[in-house]
């Protein structure tokens, strides 16, 4: 953790404002790439005095906040249960009471597996004022990477996402997951560490062993790679490709409909 | 429909390159507000030689593109069905193929009912290069603008796009949208001709009908407007409040977590 940044910004203007009681910016970072940012999460990033990130954010979105703001990194549940219990880093909510322009920033989107439901409520009860800025989240970004749609006229009405944790796991809830019918497009995010018994409970809730099914590794990073196959085979190739986290799952008819732009050369399909 | 422009551009980087044979960008515009872009799209519109854009797309987004740059709309199924059984409009491709750059523009991500993956299919069967650039689909836009999480930790643990039509739809494929177990939050993309049967579909398959349901009209635009009710009396509500297209209906006991940001004060709950 560096020092607090002093207030006064050379390149502060009144957007966004900073109240007396310094203010909250709940921020999505997208997929990875620099530059799927939204303009206006590129912006307050270069106005923020304190900025909370989470550990998939990358080294060249961090660049954009100024170099004297305070950095403090935040880790998530699945790099070792870090602040597990709390749902704002209480440096988050000191930073803004202190007056801070603070962002919270967050891998993907804030409200898609992001917690951020959690944190606006926490802030909300601690007084603080917030805002939320949405990102592009994984499934988005790795669909417009490879070139998998999400939905299809032809195969894939709906689009659901969940987490592989859940399709794993034997709760009443999460089971539900896995027997609903293979009528659209399933993604699973950070499926890599569960991929296995994901689609073994897939296949035992009737979805056909050969529903294609592909994995998308560092989707929109320069190491991006993507693995295809079906139900049965894809966690087999995965393992022998060597594929890293972050990674989604995508399931379903849409995966082989798969049209990839020219930009797309960072292939290991088997 | 403009003039073409001149293929040179005083602005013209090296990115995107343009090839001889041209190139087609296949770009989200977002959820409405023109700086909920990503960077890379508006860096995309800047250098635009013709853009064809959807009716959704506002006109401060379109306001990117250079003046003298061709702009063609191009009408969405829900306006009139026009274009209806082209998957990509010809200008588009006979543009690109006399070597221009050419963006076109899809109200929120290509991927998620933009029948990206369609228009992608198109391209590469007429041999033209393409890349896609992610949009902030609306449910992340509305999600983030009125505070309402996708999913919580505490009660939705996955999240599900679908189009109202579909749930109003007698079709096989499609009635097993409103058989979905209410394990996950719903969303609804442009619900409010359809709220009614989407509704009823819903109680009808087992969602208690006191499941929290919201509509987001226009979200992140100026006159963005909320209505929260339940799965029984949203529609009433809707229709009281006299909400507008387009709109998306949101449904589950995330509804019931929703924490509004600081900056959402164009509230119509009742």
């Amino acid at each position: 953790m560096d020092t607090v940044s002093p207030m006064a910004k050379g390149a502060a203007t009144d957007w966004p404002r900073r109240g007396i009681a310094g203010k909250v910016w709940l921020v999505g970072a997208g997929p990875g790439a620099e530059d799927l940012l939204t303009v206006r999460a590129a912006r307050v990033l270069r106005l923020a005095d304190v900025v909370a990130y989470d550990e998939l954010v990358s080294e060249t979105i961090l660049a954009l906040v100024p170099r004297t703001s305070e950095r403090i990194a935040v880790g998530r549940r699945a790099h070792g249960c870090r602040h597990h219990d709390q749902t704002v880093h209480p440096l988050v909510v000191e930073r803004a009471r202190q007056g801070h322009c603070v962002v919270r920033l967050k891998g993907g989107d804030p409200m898609v597996f992001g917690r951020g439901g959690e944190e606006a409520e926490a802030l909300a009860a601690a007084g603080i004022e917030f805002e939320i800025v949405p990102g592009i989240s994984a499934a988005l970004g790795a669909a417009a990477a490879v070139g998998i749609p999400l939905t299809h006229r032809e195969c894939a009405s709906s689009v659901t996402f969940a987490t592989a944790h859940a399709a794993g796991d034997n709760s009443r809830r999460d089971s539900q997951h896995a027997t609903a019918k293979p009528s659209g497009t399933l993604v699973y995010y950070m499926g890599l560490e569960r991929i296995d018994s994901t689609c073994v409970a897939l296949i035992a809730s009737g979805h056909p062993s050969n529903t294609p099914a592909a994995v998308v590794s560092r989707a929109t990073l320069p190491d991006e790679r993507t693995v295809v196959g079906t139900l049965t085979d894809i966690a087999c190739r995965v393992r022998s490709a060597g594929l890293v986290t972050p990674a989604i799952l995508l399931v379903g008819d849409v995966v082989s409909r798969r049209v990839a732009p020219s930009s797309c050369v960072r292939e290991t399909d088997a």
